[in-house]
């Protein structure tokens, strides 16, 4: 076992404001107007501060994507059987998936994770196993997990980060799998933002209008039965939670705690970020808000951590593919930061 | 040289429906849910259809940055001195600029052309010279350039185009350089989408209030003087456009005509394309706008030209910056259509 949630959270610092202070200078000396990189010159003086270097590389790249089952799917609340959610595991572990597809892109490998599937998945060498139970419980009728459950997640997703550092990790990126988890992910981002449920509720995988209305219902039901105390994150993530989302959080603790920079990828990653900042807050500034995502809940979720994502591409579909293109934009920003000419080296002239 | 602009003009045909078709069908057979990669999807759908390929492959990159000089500088819109365009061209062939480390990153060759550089370039292995006059003149007195030149530099654009598609080319992108070249594509702008000069006249490398008056004065005054027919584009660029911005609309016009699809990068690329659209109206289908720039004209051009842009980074840089993380992301779009696994390939079964 890695270090425990309770060191974790501890060791979870502010932002380094000298390497900040020392990449701002930088930018501000390369070889074109000050500023005229935008967003990419703010990401690369975050990172910055994340990763305390004032010239941050990101050699060693990971997307860590999480695969859980939800009990909740026996209220019909997703398109798609739960059979898909191993399909998908295996799809992951042959390279066929989007996410493949884009780790392969931007350089990054992928961690594929089974925290709970329901259908018990043997080993596999592509695969790490986290398992912490064969899915959670039907939410609508009892708590998603026991609160052990949900303490044990979240040291599963600290292992696994903490696993992937010994293999060298310089930025990471969180990534999901599980039929059901939009539902899930809905129903953590009504309790800890305090928005109404319809107003954070989506389609997932394409509901029509039918079945978006009695999935809001299902979530309804899930917070009247468990009544998840909005204060106590851990009672959030086992009343309403999954698996895959208590691992996401601890990713997110964990990469923190060792000053990683941490893409977090759309709605499910999100919940999983609400987690995480509802157990230290702290860690918002170790975010980085990959994309916006077509779930309409994941816009709150965004305010509430006071993110603002880099990339609005009409997204939804999970895995960790909008993280992926969020580690490409980041690490474009530390080449920018540590390649480019200053105008002292190029001998271009400043404005006056 | 290479194909002559009227026969280009010839050349540039509609998109191909049934690429196109056999793109969004098998877009619809990979393993997620329908259009959950949404923009991603629709990129590599037009991206086929430019092409005429079902399955594009973007292997050869470029991205054409061309530098120019601008004889408006004498009335003191520019925040940079005229002798830091000879200075960023030399950055660039040394490799230290923006564009030289967005290129590495996005695996794309920039290609360096002198369209006409006040100072008078010596020639360069690692440059391209197409050189059409020693910069324009002061468009504010009188016409920037004749109208034989504003043909001789779109004609250098083709050129070049065609020059690096002898060499490989699946995807190009525009860029620019050139001291001054925000007044020059401001004026551009107003005279082509109609837009009051005070209303897509922006801060270029960093003016404060009083300097934007006094270009927004400037481009008043290039515009009473030279009266440029927005019918008429060539006669547009001749008065109070410039040489590297005739070079992009000849480098656009070339890539369409070739089916290639061109990655537009921010104000002065944007230029560029209201003047290839203004020659031919087809053309905008071959454009991918890569993102929204921070010069405040941008917007009226992409609403004129009927595009959206995929990022929104608050950059304002050119050089092809832009360009370079648009070609990073159409490069995503094509490996998804192409690399990832159907529903049948790998087993997953589809939505009811």
């Amino acid at each position: 076992m890695g270090t425990s949630l309770a060191q974790v959270l501890k060791q979870i610092q502010p932002l380094d404001e000298a390497a900040m202070e020392a990449a701002r200078k930088r930018q501000n000396n390369l070889t074109k107007p000050h500023g005229s990189l935008g967003r990419l010159e703010e990401l690369s003086i975050k990172i910055a501060g994340i990763s305390g270097k004032p010239m941050p590389k990101l050699q060693h790249k990971a997307i860590i994507t999480m695969a859980a089952d939800h009990g909740v799917v026996a209220e019909g609340t997703s398109l798609y059987p739960q059979e898909v959610t191993p399909q998908m595991v295996y799809n992951f572990l042959n390279g066929g998936a989007a996410i493949n597809v884009l780790g392969r892109h931007v350089g990054a490998r992928v961690v594929v994770v089974d925290m709970g599937v329901a259908a018990g998945l043997p080993e596999h060498p592509g695969m790490v196993c986290k398992m912490v139970g064969l899915g959670t419980q039907n939410m609508a009728k009892r708590p998603a997990m026991p609160r052990e459950e949900a303490e044990v997640s979240l040291q599963m997703g600290i292992d696994v980060l903490e696993e992937e550092l010994a293999k060298g990790l310089d930025i990471v990126g969180t990534g999901d799998m599980g039929i059901g988890n939009t539902t899930a992910s809905s129903a953590i981002c009504a309790v800890i933002t305090g928005e109404p449920v319809e107003k954070v509720t989506g389609r997932g995988t394409g509901l029509d209008d039918k079945g978006l209305e009695h999935k809001v219902a299902v979530i309804r039901r899930a917070l009247e039965v468990n009544k998840p105390n909005p204060k106590d994150a851990i009672d959030v993530l086992a009343k309403v939670g999954g698996y895959e989302i208590g691992g996401i959080a601890g990713v997110i603790l964990g990469a923190a705690s060792h000053r990683i920079p941490v893409v977090i990828d759309g709605f499910i990653s999100g919940a999983g970020a609400l987690i995480a900042a509802g157990l230290c807050p702290q860690v918002k500034d170790y975010m980085i808000a990959a994309h916006t995502s077509v779930e309409v809940g994941h816009r709150a979720i965004l305010k509430h951590l006071g993110l603002t994502s880099y990339l609005d591409l009409n997204m939804r579909l999970g895995e960790g593919t909008g993280a992926a293109l969020g580690i490409c934009l980041a690490d474009a920003a530390c080449k920018i930061l540590s390649e480019m000419a200053t105008f002292k080296d190029a001998g271009v002239t400043e404005a006056e």
